[in-house]
C-alpha cells in the first residue's frame, strides 16, 4: 500500500464534533475581503501603552538568558507579580508557585481547566451567549454541555445589566453530575458585570452541589462607573472552590502576546498544571518577563488615575457611548455594555435595507455579517456563534461589535452605516 | 458543604497516569541548590544570534498591531518563510497556509500530532530512550504505547550511530491497531542521526501497516560532519503519511520563544489544527513575526559558510570533542553524538567514588545525578526519565550532558570532575 489510506486518520471521536471557528472563518473572511472597517475581532487598532511594548524592547536587549527556558508553571518574576496583584485585589495572601499558573493566553488557561477537570460525562454549565471556545473544550474533554440563556428582562433601550438568569431555570441545571460551572464576568459579548446576588445565586448553588467555578474575568480591569466588578472568588466559601482565569493581552492592550493566568487553591490548579505539562510544558520567556515588567509599573500606581487599569476604563466609556449613539442613529437597537469592549446590536428593523439571499448561511446572522462585509466593507461578529445550537435563533438579530478602536476607525463605521441608512 | 469536597476533583482518568515531569522537577532541584554547573536542561548559556533578538527588538518598536491576535494557524509572514525553507529542503512544493501549523514550541506540535491522531486504544509507536513527553502525550489521548529501546551493538568507546533497532524486534510491534509511530531524528539524547537503511525500515513497515510518522526533528541543523540528516518525509511514499515538526527554539538558539511547527499535508494537519484551535487558538505575534524575520535572513544566506545552520554545527563540533575528552579523562564512558547538543555518558565505573545511600529515588540514575547536583555542584539529566517503566534499568548507568554551553561553562565542568575523580 503506498498512499495513505486517510479512512484511517479522521480525528479521534472526542474532536468529530468540532466545526470550523467562527474566528478562523472571519480572519479567512476579512483576509479575502478586506473590508474598509473591521469591528469584528476583538483588539485595539491603536498601540498598547509605551511602557509595556518598551518592556519588550527592553528584554530583548537585555540579559540573554530571557531568551531561554523558564520555570514551566510560570515565570518567577511573572507568578510574584501576578500573585501581588490578586493578594491585593482578594484580600487573601496567594502564593505565586502553587496558586498561580501561567498559560498562553487565557484560552489556554480555559482549555487546561476545563481538560485538567472534565472526565468523561461530567455535567458542565454554561451562559449563554458564551465565548465560543467553552463548548468545544468540554465537548472534547468528554463533558456533557449544560446551557441556560441569559434574556433581556425588558424591551427598548437595554442595559447589558437586564440580560439576566431565570433563578428557576438555572437552579434545574444541576445535579450530581455537575463538575463545573463556566462564569464570564465582565461577560463577552454582552459587556454584563455579574451584580453581587447573582453571584451569591450562583455561588449557593455551587457549594450545595459541590460545584467547580472556572471564572473567566479577562476584561475585569475594563469596568465603567458605576458598575462594579466583584470577584466570585472572595464570596464566603468559594475561594476553595474557583479557578480565576486571566489575560495579559486584555489587561495591557497586547491580544498578540498571548498571555494569561489561572489563580486558585493549589490542589485544583494541580489539574490544570498536568494538562499544561503535557500540552506546552512552558510559555514564552521574553513575553513573561515584559509582562512582569508592566504588572511591577501598574502596582506601583494602582491607586492613581493614571492606572491603565482606570484610565482604559474611562477611555472606553467614551468610545461605548460614541458607538451607541451611531448605532441608534442608524436604527440598531443596542444593549449598553457595562464593560469590556464589545457591544450587541439587535439589526432586525433595518432587515428591510438588505438583500440576504446571496449568502446560504443556516443562520441569519451570519448571512447579515458577511453581507455587510462584502457589501458595505464593515465587519462584525455573528453572536449565533456563541449559541448552543437548540439556542442559536436567539442570537440571530444581532450584531457584535467592538469599539476598542481609533477614534477615526469608530468615525468611519459611523459614515459606512449613515451612507447605508440614508439611502 | 462550605468547604470544596475534594473527591470529587481529582484530575480525570486520562490524566491519572502522569507524574511529575523530569524538568519540573530538575528545574525545581536547580532553583533550590543553585549548582555552580547546570548542564542539564537543553539551552545555550551564550547570546542567540545577534539578529535575532534584534529582530524582536524591531519588531517591539515597529508596527504596533504585531502586538495583536495573528492568523490563528501561523501568522502569514511566518508560515510563508517556513514553506519556503522546507520546500527547498525537500524538493516539494509546501502550501504555507494549509500544510502549515505553527505551535507554542515543537512540544505543542507533538501534543497536536498526538491528540489529533491517537484515539482511545490506538496504539503508538515509541523508540527508547525517548523525549519523555511522548508517553504522557501518548496516554493522556487514550493511546497505548508500544515501545522498542535502541540499543549499543558493540561495547568500550561508542558513537551514537551503534545505538540500533533490533529489525525483528521492531516488527513485531506493528498490527492492524498501529495508529502512529514517532521518530526522532537527530535523537535525544543520544545524538543519533538515523540513516538510510535505517529509515527505509521503519518507511516500509509503516506503509505494509498504512501507519502515520510523526518525525520530530527539532535538532536537524545541529548535525555533524560525516553525518547527514534525511527527511523521513522525501522516502518514496512517505511525504502522504507524514507530520515533521521542527522548533524555533532550537533552530535559532531562542528555547524560551517557545515557537515550533508541523508540516505534512493538509489532511494530516487538520487534525493538529482542530486541537490547536481549541487549546491555544494562536500563538504569539511578535515571536512569530521576529522568527519569520530570521528565517528570511537565513534563506539569503542558506548556501554559504555564515549560515547560522552550518556554523552552529562547526561550533558544536569542537564543544562536543571537549565534553568527550574531559568526560572521558574522568572515568566515564561516552556515546559520541552526530548531531544536536547532548551527550550520555555511563558513570558506573565510577561507582565507586560516590555514595548514593542518602538519595532515595527508585532508580540509581536519580540518585547520582541529585548526588552530583548536592554534592559537586553540577547538574545532569538522569535518561531513566526516557524510558518506559520496564526498560528503565537500561539508562540507570548514564548521565546526560548539554554541552551548548559558554566554553567557560564546560572548562567549570571539567574542572569540577576532574577535582572529584583525583580525589
Ligand atoms: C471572554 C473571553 N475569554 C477568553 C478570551 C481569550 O483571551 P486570550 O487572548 O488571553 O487567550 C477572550 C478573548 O477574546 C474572551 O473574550
Ligand atoms: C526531541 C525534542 N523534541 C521536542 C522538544 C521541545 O521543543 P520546543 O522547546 O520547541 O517545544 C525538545 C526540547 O528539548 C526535544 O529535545
Amino acid at each position: 500500500m503506498s498512499s495513505a489510506n486517510s479512512d484511517k486518520f479522521g480525528p479521534p471521536k472526542r474532536f468529530q464534533d468540532t466545526s470550523e471557528s467562527v474566528w478562523v472563518e472571519y480572519v479567512a473572511l476579512a483576509l479575502k475581503h478586506k473590508p474598509k472597517v473591521n469591528l469584528g475581532q476583538g483588539f485595539p487598532d491603536y498601540a498598547p501603552p509605551h511602557y509595556v511594548t518598551e518592556a519588550l524592547s527592553e528584554v530583548s536587549h537585555g540579559n540573554h538568558l530571557l531568551n531561554q527556558y523558564t520555570r514551566g508553571f510560570g515565570h518567577p518574576r511573572l507568578v510574584q507579580a501576578i500573585a501581588k496583584l490578586y493578594s491585593h485585589l482578594i484580600g487573601r495572601e496567594i502564593n505565586p508557585n502553587t496558586e498561580v499558573l501561567v498559560t498562553v493566553g487565557a484560552y489556554q488557561s480555559l482549555y487546561s481547566a476545563i481538560t485538567g477537570h472534565v472526565d468523561d460525562g461530567d455535567e458542565v454549565i454554561i451562559i449563554e451567549p458564551f465565548y465560543d471556545c467553552y463548548y468545544d473544550q468540554i465537548k472534547s474533554a468528554g463533558g456533557v454541555v449544560r446551557s441556560i440563556a441569559l434574556k433581556p428582562t425588558k424591551s427598548g433601550v437595554l442595559s447589558a445589566a437586564d440580560w439576566k438568569l431565570d433563578p428557576v431555570e438555572f437552579e434545574k441545571l444541576f445535579n450530581e453530575k455537575t463538575k463545573a460551572i463556566i462564569l464570564n464576568t465582565p461577560h463577552n459579548p454582552l459587556g454584563k458585570v455579574f451584580k453581587l446576588d447573582e453571584l451569591e445565586m450562583i455561588a449557593d448553588l455551587c457549594k450545595k452541589w459541590n460545584v467547580l467555578v472556572i471564572s473567566d474575568e479577562v476584561y475585569e480591569h475594563m469596568v465603567f462607573e458605576p458598575a462594579k466588578h466583584i470577584r466570585i472568588n472572595t464570596l464566603p466559601g468559594m475561594w476553595e472552590r474557583t479557578i480565576t482565569i486571566g489575560s495579559a493581552g486584555k489587561t495591557f492592550s497586547v491580544t498578540g502576546w498571548k498571555l494569561g493566568w489561572s489563580y486558585g487553591p493549589a490542589n485544583l490548579l494541580r489539574n490544570l498544571q498536568l494538562v499544561h505539562q503535557n500540552a506546552v510544558y512552558t510559555c514564552a520567556t521574553p513575553l513573561q518577563e515584559a509582562t512582569a515588567m508592566a504588572f511591577e509599573f501598574e502596582l506601583t500606581r494602582l491607586n492613581s488615575s493614571e492606572s491603565f487599569f482606570k484610565s482604559l476604563a474611562v477611555e472606553l466609556t467614551d468610545k461605548r457611548d460614541y458607538m451607541a449613539k451611531f448605532l441608534t442613529e442608524t436604527g440598531f437597537q443596542v444593549t449598553l455594555p457595562e464593560a469590556g469592549y464589545f457591544m450587541i446590536a439587535d439589526w432586525s428593523h433595518n432587515a428591510d435595507k438588505v438583500d440576504l439571499s446571496s449568502e446560504s448561511d443556516e443562520f441569519k446572522d451570519y448571512r447579515f455579517t458577511k453581507w455587510m462585509t462584502k457589501n458595505i466593507s464593515l465587519q462584525g461578529i455573528p453572536p449565533s456563534a456563541f449559541y448552543t445550537k437548540p439556542n442559536k435563533h436567539l442570537g440571530e438579530n444581532y450584531i457584535r461589535f467592538c469599539y476598542i478602536k481609533n477614534d477615526e476607525t469608530l468615525h468611519d463605521a459611523a459614515k459606512i452605516l449613515k451612507d447605508w441608512y440614508s439611502k
